[in-house]
């Protein structure tokens, strides 16, 4: 099997060195990336893996795209729903140990793993999010200690010495999604939620511990009783499903300070709410992370 | 304003004394009572207040089938996505409360009003289950103390000589059928949940404190990992969700026995997850409930 290296013969101006795809459940990035690491185009389209039936004909696509360089390719795409089925690398996991875990399909094609935290109490996986975390450790943005990837499935992974020792998710921005297609909440979901004291206050009541079933219902009560509006009723509900992120995944850890890795928007949403559990946080943008760890992997690769 | 009285010429072989409505959101069942309380005949139907459009044609129908006995309608019917919005009694509420609130848009048709706790903290709301309250009240089968009435949400109520003084919603079912028709939990949730040792270890791990929006990935990851069944899976989530909400609605409550009063299968659910909390528990048929509050509302009418 031939690992797809970066070509030391690709210049700047003759196409990319090899193309990252963060291709997830729904959406797919592809990066085409210089062999100086910069990126000289980038795509984003809507063929996750649940809308694509032909993978092989959907890469070779792909290459094509690439001028024949090599494709790293992260996230589902290497799930059970997606193109191959890649076995989970086992935590604690550093980057050999993800390099150890990819599966060459075809040459020039290579999947990277995702990492599982077999565990009897707490059992958990991720995919994808762990090359976003390869790449802040590569740009020595992280160090030892808990980081927060939020989204869809919030992920929070504890590091020590460039090592994904545990993680946990906390599947809030599905739940809210969930809430916000069908349920007595729908209503109340449609408005775009604030970051300000009425979320802050949706944080601090589920951060401390609040019932989060009884309180988002009281979200709706407040807005019967006409103690608020419906658009302050979205803003706390958000509220309501950080602060619960956050005493999830914030556990016993005791860093002070919490990179958030992700979209800007919802980072800085976290960010306020780490504020109210007496944390700091800095802002990693995902792309970028991404790039990184694609970067380090394949560089890893190489030298393998 | 007449009052609709149970007319009192009505024989048992001469129609109903009056038709009690249980109007919610999606369904509605009608009971045709006796003047001697019995129930000459039910109906089920799924013209719930939203897939009604014309509420005067379709309570003239009700009348018609009543042999125009007089109609208490209850529920959501008295709401403001209901025929006439009618305004809530006010916590704490006994039965005079709920009879002085009802309005009457027509002679002989009734609409009861619901119960709402106006309070900085926890505003609170309900709307059609103070019936099956005053029902239980009315049977003796509950006293002071805790009543749970499980379902879509759950209502948690704190009675007092015969008042119901404080109540809690858990929107425990409304938060299943969203996760259930939308989110990474979809496919395990298709599976019927059993009410077993599985059920059990879920309705622990919330009632003790656990982060119920991690717990409900955990059964995902129990399952990729292999540690779980999808069909256990589906249990464990009913008992994550079940557990959440005795703890939100138990509260710093001390009762003893916790009556519970709903369908049965659902009941029996709460009732073995009552067990975990060290509380007993005893189930009220909410339909046998429902009738002997109709009856006791329509008594008190009559003597107003």
């Amino acid at each position: 099997m031939t690992p797809p290296a970066a070509g030391p013969a690709a210049g700047p101006d003759s196409g990319p060195a090899f193309v990252a795809v963060d291709w997830g459940t729904t959406n797919r990035r592809c990066f085409h990336v210089a062999a100086d690491g910069s990126v000289i185009a980038r795509t984003s389209d809507d063929r996750g893996i649940l809308s694509v039936d032909d993978f092989p004909a959907e890469v070779a696509a792909l290459r094509r795209d690439a001028g024949d360089a090599p494709l790293l390719l992260c996230g589902m795409v290497g799930s059970n729903r997606g193109w191959i089925d890649v076995p989970y690398a086992e935590a604690p996991a550093d980057i050999a140990a993800i390099v150890a875990g990819i599966v060459r399909p075809q040459p020039g094609i290579a999947i990277v793993p995702g990492v599982v935290q077999r565990d009897e109490l707490r059992p958990d996986i991720m995919r994808g999010e762990e090359v976003q975390i390869l790449g802040a450790l590569a740009l020595k943005l992280v160090g030892d200690g808990l980081v927060c990837h939020p989204g869809t499935h919030t992920k929070w992974i504890e590091l020590e010495g460039g090592c994904m020792m545990r993680l946990r998710t906390v599947m809030t921005g599905d739940l809210l999604a969930a809430l916000k297609a069908k349920s007595i909440l729908s209503d109340l979901l449609a408005h775009e939620p604030a970051a300000d004291a009425v979320f802050l206050d949706g944080v601090d009541q589920t951060l401390e511990g609040g019932d989060l079933t009884a309180e988002l219902f009281g979200a709706r009560a407040r807005v019967v009783t006409g103690q608020m509006s419906a658009a302050d009723a979205a803003s706390r509900i958000s509220g309501l499903l950080i602060g619960s992120d956050l005493r999830a995944g914030l556990g016993r850890g005791r860093s002070d300070v919490v990179p958030l890795i992700g979209a800007r928007p919802l980072c800085e949403r976290f960010a306020l709410a780490l504020e109210r559990a007496g944390r700091e946080s800095v802002v990693i943008d995902g792309e970028t992370a991404f790039v990184a760890g694609a970067r380090a992997i394949m560089a890893a690769m190489g030298t393998a």
